[in-house]
């Protein structure tokens, strides 16, 4: 967390918004100054204010999962701004009934083999 | 699309924002009036500026697609603001890992049968 790492450091959210960064700062734990692009992707796609305001509808053990959610988001837009993590969730669809079709197959011939056995 | 079946009726983002729709409107063809939710959603966590920007950013034949993609991110994100659609990719990936070990055990168990075949 930059609050412990940093104590006087402003938060990579504070910095690029060209803010003072206090102690409440809703960004501080979860945008560390080193790394700059987390913010900067998050804020590009969703919007600091929204992200301010998501945060602050949840409960704050569960705020780091949120961020971190929303950067893998972000990151996934800005890659491919038509499909973002949609695309992801296409190709693992795909992944899933292909592996389920392989499957059914396998157990068909698993089944064919023991019939053989028995006869 | 709402600019060929309502030619005079503002679009559903024109109509949150209390706007004209103009006919180069960029929400116009992907947010038609009777469906207010989808531009609601998407306006609430991307914001309408940010999903102008990106609209005007990639081709108009890919537009819809990604109109879609995102209303379909803003929904999760709704839904469970934690972790929105990033949860689905979680629960496909941990689908994906299952029905691999599945079909392996299958493998393994196809294997066995066709040595006890052959002996």
């Amino acid at each position: 967390m930059a609050s412990s790492t940093h104590p006087n450091a402003a938060c990579a959210a504070c910095k690029f918004l060209r803010r003072k960064c206090t102690q409440g700062c809703v960004f501080s734990p979860y945008f560390p100054p080193e790394d700059p692009t987390k913010f900067v992707n998050v804020h590009k796609i969703f919007g600091a204010s929204n992200v301010s305001k998501l945060l602050n509808e949840i409960a704050a053990h569960q705020r780091e999962d949120a961020v971190n959610s929303l950067a893998y988001e972000a990151e996934a837009r800005i890659k491919d701004p038509v499909y973002g993590c949609v695309g992801a969730i296409t190709v693992l669809q795909r992944q899933v009934l292909q592996s389920q079709k392989e499957l059914e197959a396998t157990h068909a011939d698993l089944i064919r083999f023991s019939s053989d056995l028995i006869h």
